[in-house]
């Protein structure tokens, strides 16, 4: 084990009970404040450590990092250093964060500490390329129950290929980003003719996406043991999805405008390192996978999910409660399947699980599922109903893994829906 | 017309009769020697103009250039100077080429001219964000005649929806860069479990790409009136596709794998404004598109198309003569539709158009469509036959336009095919 993730450790900065950032945790994200332009920092208690401070200061001098790494927009160039130099970074973030330690004078502990108040999160990384899986088998069958044929839901292809797609990098938004309802074409089986309006089915899926900090050359191939290496860390995702779009424009090179418009992504970046106590061992997969897709050991995360919908005015309420150890394929799994074909990866890629549904109808990760296609509405604090989503409606996203009072978790992924634009 | 584009235009530069590089061409690249790290260059002739050394010395003064623009390895910088800009770059050039302009004496054009023997072209680009269309009705009838109902070829939202999907990115080279035929599942419809292996079924799609020049923020749309000014130019482009590993893995979310292994493109942005004396009427569009798809004037362009094959160690053969304005869809509708729902394009995006098919046999763009599923191998120089792409073939796709003894040409899009990796 890592010595950053023993339970014990305690901070001289002050956590409180139920935060998502522990010592234990430590995510990297980028931040701006009123008098700080965007440079990375990492989350403790209610604070933002400004690493650029840090680093100046001579507090992670050994670790040999280049001047400046810290001093940018993005952390693409920290994590292209690759996933050992990270881990040594969060190891000496840990100790320098430890109750024990003395080397930060109070002077400078106000300085290089931020209330979380204050700050603005910004995208963690500039996405180079963006992947999304379809890698929980609930979800699968659910959508294949409702729109094909209950008896033979999954598609043939389904429990031999990780099946994904390539989405849209530019239009991924960070948590608290307003995002306007799309417009599209729209043609409902008993119209002759599609119509142009403002979707009216808009819907999230709950997900998670991970991180790269390595790249491969083209033709070159990352097996399911060597993906650990190639992956940084992960954050909540909403996919984002307008129903009514999806359907009239998928068939037969899949979704495109239906997800385009925005994805909402959390701010912080967990690492894989901080995770690695929640390991647990996935579904068992029959029949069984090809030998490029075989892996050892425990390849899934017990992370705890939920989805809460809040209405303009009203109160929120939490809509699904999932977690991430339900997935089907893993992450080191579609890591494989991506790059068996010599397809390259880049650091900052960006590659989502596909929507999150648990076995429980309370666990159906997009309001299709939840409300069965509109059979079953939603029923709001405020009295009214949702089969999908309002104008005006706030989706947030949570997540944290749990266990000997330690409690890694992700910060909000949270999105509001305006109106579509004139 | 841009007085750039006179038919009656002469260079002080030899261009061979026959050259894809007149005066009134000037596309823009990057390209590197063995003493000159990777810089923007203009083809004139057998000549690669070295734009930083024309920059340095003050023949592009008053365009109010940032200094080092050109001292880079791509592009993107001086496309998001927006298409005025590169327009000026452009007229600039063409009149400091002119046979009548003196302000170059002999030394300036010797240190300024490269030939083409010299230097290595590399990708003009850092690609954004990549989407491909599937605009070619020829092209969809015949996927739809072979794989589902000749009858009912086209699906029913082909003539609403300029139908497109994301692509990856990282996986675009330019051309002249081998390519390992991909690997990855693959079963027949007798097989009754999938295996893995090497693509059997390896073809090309022939493509026009365009790559924009500016950026429009989440939430905005791109009107096909305002389309001309966010598209900076064209490149060739080859959809490298493995059809078995399409065939098993594309339903529901569309092509993946089949298709992230490698896309080829030609070396030289042919600017949108060389290539405006050969725009021409697209064909009719029935039933009437939604308004938002709605255009004025001449969308298409006359630019001759050609696939060559070439067997290792034998002569090469012309498998496809095709042409852009068999597009149904055109490019300022393909980016009015991606953009409708509010999605965002950033500079350096590349947008394909599909697989580009004539009316005729002969013009099919891909080995699929000629050797129609199999069925009518083509004859190689060499005595053997090719249903698709083999081991050691090396593809080249050509285009031009031309009119008035001007002929605005792109260079070679060539990519050799290398056994799978082991």
């Amino acid at each position: 084990m890592l010595k950053s993730n023993d339970p014990g450790l305690k901070s001289w900065v002050h956590v409180p009970k139920g935060s998502d950032f522990p010592i234990q945790n430590l995510p990297f994200g980028i931040f701006k404040t009123k008098y700080l332009s965007p440079v990375a920092g990492v989350a403790i208690g209610d604070y933002v450590v400004d690493l650029v401070y840090l680093h100046e200061n001579s507090y992670l001098d050994g670790l040999g990092l280049p001047a400046g790494i810290f001093n940018q927009k993005y952390l693409n160039d920290f994590f292209a250093l690759g996933k050992k130099k990270v881990r040594d970074v969060r190891e000496r973030l840990s100790e320098l964060l430890r109750d024990s330690n003395d080397e930060m004078n109070k002077a400078a502990r106000e300085i290089a500490l931020i209330h979380m108040d204050e700050v603005q999160m910004m995208m963690p990384v500039k996405v180079q390329n963006y992947s999304d899986f379809y890698s929980s088998e609930e979800h699968a069958t659910n959508v294949g129950s409702m729109f094909r044929d209950p008896k033979n839901a999954l598609l043939p292809n389904w429990k031999h290929i990780p099946v994904g797609y390539h989405g849209r990098a530019s239009s991924i938004v960070v948590s608290g980003t307003a995002i306007h309802r799309p417009k599209g074409q729209i043609k409902s089986p008993d119209q002759e003719l599609p119509t142009f309006s403002a979707s009216k089915k808009l819907d999230f899926e709950l997900e998670v996406a991970f991180i790269t900090c390595g790249e491969t050359k083209l033709g070159e191939s990352i097996s399911t043991k060597a993906a650990d290496d190639f992956i940084v860390g992960f954050v909540l995702f909403n996919d984002w999805s307008a129903r009514d779009i999806q359907q009239w424009e998928y068939v037969p090179l899949g979704p495109f405008l239906a997800k385009n418009f925005a994805s909402t992504i959390s701010p912080w970046v967990v690492t894989m390192d901080a995770l690695e106590p929640f390991r647990v061992e996935g579904p068992q997969q029959v029949p069984q996978v090809l030998p490029y897709l075989a892996f050892e050991g425990k390849k899934n995360f017990d992370i705890v999910l939920e989805v809460a919908l809040k209405p303009e005015g009203s109160e929120e309420t939490v809509v699904c409660r999932s977690n991430f150890k339900y997935m089907y394929w893993n992450v080191n799994q579609q890591l494989a399947h991506h790059t068996v074909n010599g397809c390259n990866i880049q650091v900052a890629d960006m590659y989502a699980s596909g929507t999150i549904s648990g076995p429980s109808p309370g666990s159906y990760g997009s309001m299709l599922e939840l409300s069965w296609n509109g059979q079953k509405p939603l029923q709001m604090p405020d009295g009214t109903e949702r089969i999908f989503i309002n104008d005006g409606d706030t989706v947030v996203m949570r997540g944290h893994a749990e266990r000997d009072g330690v409690r890694i978790g992700f910060g909000n992924c949270k999105g509001k829906i305006l109106p579509a634009t004139h």
